[in-house]
Formats: C-alpha cells, structure tokens, sequence
C-alpha cells in the first residue's frame, strides 16, 4: 500500500515538518502512526515531499522530510458541472469523481434538482463538497486537490461553457457517443451532468447555444453520481492520461 | 427521460401483459402508472418490449405490448471479480458497475476483506448484491442483467483467470496501464478488483501465475467501490462499446 498522505498549507523550506491541528489528530490518533513509518506530505497545490516520522506526541506528529517534487496542473483542465443530487448522491460523486482525478468540480442548481442549497445550509453543503474532495484526495493520494467552485446557476454554467477549450453535455438521447469526441489539447474541457430527473429541454438548448456538444455515455441510463466518474474515466483513456 | 422498465419473468406470446407481485406493486404504487403511458418491458435475459399501460389495479397493472427486440450478449463479456468491502461498499460497486453494463460480477473473499460472508449471513449478503444488480438494471434500462455468482475462494478466482481470453488485475503498483492492454475480441476478460486493504503479494503471485496481468488505472489510489466502475469505463472505450 502507498504510504499515507497529510496535507499541510505550506511544505516548510527545511526538513523538519510538524503535522498539528486535525492532520496531527488523523495522523496520531486515526492513522496511529509510529516513529520510523513513511507518509506523503503535500500542501495540495502540486507539491509532494516523502517523509519520515520522527516522534509522535498527542496530536502533533514530526516528520524529517526527503525528496520533494512538484507536479503541474494537468492540461487539459477536466471540469465536471455537476448537479446537485439528493441525500449523499452528491458527496458520493465529488468523492468517485475526486479519486479519478476531476481537476474542478462545479455545483449547479438544476431545474430538476430535487435539493437547493439555501442561505445557511448552502454554505454547510458547499462546505462539505469541499471536505469530501478533500478527503477523497488525500485517499487517492492527489498533489492537487480539485477546485469546488461556488454554486451556478444555468446562466453561469453557459458561461463557462463559452469560456472552456470543449463542453459536453451528458444526454441519454443524445447521437454522438462520448468516445469518438476528440478532446482538446489544452484549457478546460467542461462536462455537465444533470440531475436525477434529466436536463430539461430548455437547459439544453441553453448550453447548446453556449457551445456545448450533447453526447451519449453508453447504451444505459447511468444515475447522476455514476455518470460523472465514468465520463472521467472514458475521457483520461482518450487523453492518455491512464 | 426513457420509459421505466419493468422486469417478467417471461415475455408472453400475444401482445397483453400483466405486472403484479414485487413488480405490479412497484408500477402501480411506488412509480404510480397512469392509464397511457409508456414502458419498458424485459425478461432481463436480452427481451425487451415497448408497452403501453391499459388499466391500473391494486398492485396489477395491465399493458398492451408494442414492438420488440433481443439483445444479443455482449462479446466480449466483462467479468469484475470484486473483492468483498466494508459497510455499503461492495453494494455501491455492484450498483454503479451495473449501470455501466458489467456482465457478471464474482464476489470474493480476499485475505484483506474485512467483511467476511458466513453461512446463513451470506446468504443474505449474496441476495443483496443480486438485488441491488436487478435494481440498478432497471434504473439503467439493461436488456440483460447481470450475473451474481456464488462467493469465490481465492483458488476459485483464479480458475476463472485460466478460462479467461484474458485476465487484468488492478493494482496500485503495477507498471502497465490498463488503458494500453488492447482487449481480446471474445471470450471473458476478467477484471480483478481487490480490498481496501490491497491484494496481498501471495494473492498476487496466484493470479498472474494463473496468467493475470497486472495493470494500473490512473495515477490515483482508487477506493474498492470506485476501481471496478472506472476499469469498465476505461474497457468500454477500448471495446468500442461507448
């Protein structure tokens, strides 16, 4: 198994790193770590170091830092729109999408999107896309968390569409097949991913007049949080990212 | 959105169908058929007609068949052997790789599952993933449900790799990338998908003797539950079945 990552707001320019606060409670009392064992440290925008623990105490873990390397942002930016779903569908889907290696996620209040994230509780459900992909992250073992945009609404969604490299809208009916889209070479290629209860009719026509291509994901209707990480999936085996 | 579908357990010859039991309760009361609409109707076994509801009774409902077709089994046919996992994880595995068309999925009992399935309590365990693969097959409109086989030992997955066209199993360290193994035309090409805890090098060395390939999917450590769903994904493209 890949020794375990910790996030920290900034590689130190020495050696010696402290992991405090929750990561140092994850690290000491979840993740038991012991004096000798080997963990990533990365700060989460692209850098990684390998580490050594050094001495544990209650909460607060000492690392003696090795080889440190930094990864680019990959190019093209694969940036998921996804619609806000009920119950966990919508944590589920940043945590798959996060894992195989979305670059940005963007919650959209769909027409048919059975929750809305309102004042107070929009705050805290946008608060826990952030956790999750940041959890889901350190799991994957990701230098480069995934950006959780502020909720859109469709006019901002068509915005970005008219902003990326490449958009495509997953659409059951739709006649061309996701596979045989050539993706650009840079900028973002964006996807969206409607809700339980399908894009309307309207949304369509609005994205598509943004730019957007309908394509089609496979002879199956896929639920709303497994659409996302199987277009990721099919898109990193056309980029040569897998 | 498509027309639900419902399952029988045998398209009748004329053109008159009824839905009762757990499905004519589901029709009439949960997805509350109205006189007029449209359905799906399907044995799971490749069948599927259109129909049109008739009359709605008190659990029963009555429809007028339409046009019908056969799904001839896909080739080759895709086979996850998916290690048992913790709480609902192995169940999110079985629903999302339903929905993007695994052809027959092999519980196995891994040295690293946590979960272990005995005796009367297996059996229920079994039952769930085969509940859960009809489910997500109706909700992904499959012509042809998946297989659930019975629990297999480690000796047992690897009889499956011998009879395979071709056997590939994910692992994090494995030098080849999933994305550049080129399928074979027919035949069984097995995934194998193990634990959160990892397969173990024993494991390992009783799969690829038995002629597996190890490979990798992404850059990113996957969890159990997303690994399968993202491979699929990755294979369906290669197929040309996306």
């Amino acid at each position: 198994m890949s020794a375990p990552l910790f996030l920290v707001d900034a590689l130190p320019e020495g050696n010696e790193c402290t992991l405090s606060g929750p990561e140092g409670h994850h690290a000491a009392t979840v993740a038991r770590l012991r004096v000798g064992e080997s963990v990533l440290v990365g700060d989460g925008l692209g850098t990684l170091a390998e580490g050594v623990v050094t001495e544990v105490g209650r909460g607060v873990v000492q690392l003696r830092l090795g080889r440190r390397w930094h990864e680019q942002e990959p190019s093209p930016r694969l940036v998921v729109v996804q619609a806000l779903a009920k119950g966990d569908r919508g944590e589920l889907a940043v945590q798959a999408m996060t894992e195989v290696g979305v670059d940005e996620i963007v919650p959209w209040a769909a027409t048919r999107s059975v929750v809305r994230w309102r004042e107070g509780r929009g705050e805290r459900s946008h608060q826990r896309w952030v956790t999750t992909a940041r959890e889901a992250a350190k799991q994957a073992r990701r230098a480069r968390l995934p950006v959780v945009a502020a909720l859109a609404t469709t006019d901002a969604v068509a915005q970005r569409i008219r902003t990326a490299s490449a958009a495509l809208v997953l659409h059951e009916e739709a006649g061309e097949p996701l596979s045989r889209v050539a993706p650009p070479p840079t900028g973002d290629v964006v996807l969206v991913v409607g809700p339980e209860g399908g894009i309307t009719p309207e949304e369509l026509a609005t994205f598509t007049a943004a730019g957007a291509t309908p394509v089609r994901l496979g002879p199956t209707v896929l639920r709303t949080s497994t659409a996302g990480v199987a277009a990721l999936a099919a898109l990193s085996v056309r980029l040569g990212r897998w």
